[in-house]
């Protein structure tokens, strides 16, 4: 098991990278039938004639890949990793074959006011893959706590 | 089948709502086993001692069933519903038990400068529980078609 982070274990401009995941197109059309049910995530034959060219995953199953691989190998923060919200960008879609890891770095690191026990983080974490081509951003602020002795 | 939108059938102001949807406890334990496997979207007793003080589902989940929503009963967009990016906010956590909808409202109309075919969209969308708790606050730009004989 990883040494889990707390506040004071972290700095700004601190760098993680996740292990990979390679997508297949059988997990782009199941995360599809369930959540995103639209022609260019379901067949490929469907999809050329569309926006995409060819089939491509949900945006919101890169940001649930994105997910995953954090939580199994990104940074080991104590308590999890607990978001409240953020910014997401697509600027290409996730497309079968692609091998995705996370990188992340931390953009800001405070303190709060109303609760010692925790701070707040922002991470801005890119998901590319094996030919680095960026298939989501995301600028995300997490709860971080801070470790025990640190609390008031 | 609903008559698809295109960017000139819509206005600033114009709302959507969708159809309900039930989360069960089983739904959200499956979706975090897939995504995002940690204690509080996974097991109650876990959760409880946790941020969340109970079952939560994660905020990728909410996010993946306001998308299912607004695919099968949102603003039926020619097109379908193609998103580049857009903020996201988890106010509250969806519980086991939620009947979630999700209510939309366009902000923004944009045509687009480079594409004579298609323009740009803001939708503000805010996915609510039975008890009218904000579960998910998106605010997204959406890529819409004009329609063929508007296009030069």
């Amino acid at each position: 098991m990883r040494q889990k982070l707390h506040l004071e274990d972290l700095h700004v401009g601190q760098k993680f990278t996740t292990a990979t995941k390679l997508v297949s197109e059988d997990s782009i059309k199941q995360f599809a039938a369930l959540y995103d049910p639209q022609p260019f995530h379901l067949d490929d034959d469907a999809a050329k004639a569309t926006l995409f060219g060819g089939l491509a995953a949900s945006g919101w199953h890169t940001a649930a890949m994105t997910m995953h691989l954090n939580v199994s190998s990104g940074p080991p923060l104590a308590g999890g990793i607990v978001g409240g919200g953020g910014e997401i960008h697509w600027p290409t879609p996730t497309r079968p074959g692609d091998i995705l890891r996370v990188e992340g770095e931390i953009m800001e690191i405070t303190r709060s006011r109303s609760k010692p026990n925790r701070g707040m983080i922002v991470m801005r974490m890119e998901t590319k893959n094996q030919n680095d081509e960026v298939r989501q951003i995301i600028v995300m602020k997490l709860v971080v706590p801070r470790t025990p002795t640190a609390a008031v």
